[in-house]
């Protein structure tokens, strides 16, 4: 008899028939004797539809009212799941971020969780109800409708699990939990049985897209025991962990990649200080997103600038810093959007030496050349031609031991 | 400069291009200097999709559950008319039941509005805005979400009306207003510039459905300027007022008629004391609504017992009827659903004799047979053979000189 919180994404409730399935698990788990919070996210589809109808009323509609327009996709999910569940005699009441009063800033669109109202949910639990929750959305001070942003409704799982210390937040998905890397690159790509939640943030913003990046770090931060698995078949999944016995931790867990790089290097620039500040306020102002930066040591009092930006943003970055080259009396600004980054993450690393070297050579057998490195305790991430990806990450992959089963 | 209400039902905002043609009139209201409020429905169809949605989770959704999914209804088209609205530089919010409080009993699928908090409308007004209300939902003491019923739009746009004390509550449907009666049936039907509280609660519950009758009545208790107006052409439309100067009023302002009667007969009754109450008794227990009632003077100790029911409950009632028969010993019990009822409406009546008799002549010089007849100070009704409903209408139409411009 344990506390549950689980939470299904767009694909799992994308139809009646999905969401009926949802119901059966949710209502085995309940005749098993767990109390049940279940979060749910819009249907697959619907929040593109309404944004598709937002926009034919306004080309860049009000951030308010677009809440207002996009938390009815919860709405309806939670309510169809507590139907589902009274169907199969189980008792289940449905609640709007409002009604379980879960108090966000009033940043509309990406709204950030305060506080959650636990009293009610608490009630329902005692009365041995199923508790369904909107995903996605809250509500702020003044009662305004807010959103989290996409996946937002891993957050809201992961903050109903922290404010109702439950024993397990279980986010169902459509993969069977987190990979050493992507099947589709690497065939023998194994689930990880577990993962610390530093590993998971490393591979999550490097594109092993499983959970949103926010909901980790909340659970992170409140120790909320958190497992990945798929809606569609059952099994173990991945449980996110937050003990770090270094000593049983693998050396290495996964390889992580990304496509959506783009490299811009500024050449010959003054070397003195502030240099880097202003290059990067610049881009900070027009709100590109910066990943890695990479500074060489200077010669002749220059140096060369470089750093990665998301690939969609590179045009821009670009036009930026040719202005900014100019007023700095750079020599030049180059660029490359055909580059990926490909990262091995294991906080077993932190205790052995040598990794990145080992990385390295198994990049360099294939005759890989890195154009940039950026280290971390537990991440060392290269960032090479674009056409070297999946090359690179089966090297990878393979020179790790992450081939064989664990 | 006044205070307005606007209330514009599912088909005046069955589309993005008709949400928009609804931002332009709200646009040019606002431009002439009113304080405007807008109540919503859901989009025409949109509810149907909800339940039929709701019917595959469960074959008869629990009430609570089927509001908190029909209530995303009009948090839609009121989020788009609000983004339609600032596309044409006019501020707008809009507001959910629940953000408004529209405080209702907990029936769940048919509450009643109880009380409006208009703190929040009031303050919009103030700073300007136009104020766009979710229509037909409302919330319970516990906070959760109710809904009104079918058609209940029209009462949140009274009930708004009310507590901010507006000059005027429009309600835009597809008609152009009131009609002396149904134009199908009597081309030269004029439209009512003008028709009192008391006549249109007769002639809504009568058949002519342009209004909810609870919206009616709200407006009643509260003398609420009420207009019935189109959505899609320009048109003072009809007002519905509450003085009776009846030296002014107009003999017969209607003809109303309804289809869906059936006559249930309970022929040889005992005639004592409770055989009525007895045999509605029943009638009652099982949710039939009965309509016209007649009992005729007894003859020799037995009576017989006549009254109509929508006809979707004739098989219904007359299953009763044959086991209340057996127990009070009546002769029989018989029935006819192929019978409808015509109604003459008009404060006028009241000071003047001779309406009945009119009417009676009326039908009679058409060779049509009267069945039942029943009165009240604003209404003579009659049920005729189905077969009769046109001609019936069009004669009466005549007879009280309807068909001529007032």
């Amino acid at each position: 008899m344990a506390l549950i919180v689980q939470k299904y994404g767009g694909t799992s409730v994308g139809s009646p028939e999905r969401i009926n399935a949802v119901a059966d698990r949710v209502a085995r788990w309940r005749a098993e004797g767990h109390d049940m919070v279940v979060v749910l996210s819009a249907m697959t589809g619907e929040t593109d539809r309404l944004i598709k109808l937002a926009k034919q009323m306004h080309a860049e509609p009000p951030a308010r009212e677009l809440d207002v327009l996009l938390a009815t996709g919860e709405q309806t999910t939670i309510a169809l799941l507590s139907m589902a569940l009274e169907n199969r005699g189980v008792p289940a009441r449905s609640y709007t971020g409002h009604q379980v009063h879960i108090l966000t800033d009033n940043v509309h669109g990406k709204a950030r969780i305060l506080d959650i109202d636990d009293a009610r949910a608490r009630e329902d639990l005692a009365k041995g109800r199923v508790v369904v929750v909107a995903g996605f959305q809250g509500v702020d001070e003044f009662g305004n409708i807010t959103t989290l942003g996409r996946g937002g409704s891993d957050t809201t799982a992961v903050a109903m699990a922290a404010a109702l210390k439950a024993d397990e937040c279980q986010i169902y998905t459509d993969v069977d939990g987190v990979y050493t890397t992507d099947p589709r690159i690497v065939p023998q790509a194994r689930r990880l049985d577990r993962i610390t939640v530093e590993e998971m943030l490393e591979m999550a913003s490097l594109g092993a897209k499983v959970l949103q990046i926010r909901s980790v770090e909340f659970a992170g931060k409140y120790k909320v025991p958190l497992r990945v698995l798929s809606s569609f078949e059952d099994g173990p999944g991945t449980l996110i962990t937050y003990e770090e016995n270094e000593m049983e931790a693998p050396l290495i867990s996964g390889i992580a990649f990304s496509r959506d790089e783009a490299k811009v290097v500024v050449r010959g620039v003054p070397d003195r200080p502030g240099i880097a500040a202003q290059i990067l306020g610049e881009i900070g102002n027009a709100n590109v997103n910066v990943d890695m930066i990479v500074q060489n040591v200077a010669a002749d009092g220059n140096t060369d600038f470089t750093f990665t930006v998301h690939r969609g943003e590179y045009k821009k970055a670009l036009e930026i810093l040719k202005v900014v080259a100019k007023e700095l009396k750079a020599r030049e600004v180059i660029g490359d959007d055909k580059i990926v980054k490909i990262s091995v993450v294991g906080v077993g690393m932190r205790s052995h030496a040598g990794i990145a070297a080992q990385m390295f050579r198994a990049l360099a057998n294939e005759g890989i050349n890195i154009q940039m490195i950026s280290t971390s305790e537990i991440k060392v991430s290269v960032v090479v031609e674009e056409k070297y990806l999946e090359l690179g990450v089966r090297a990878l992959h393979s020179a790790f031991g992450l081939d064989k089963a664990a």
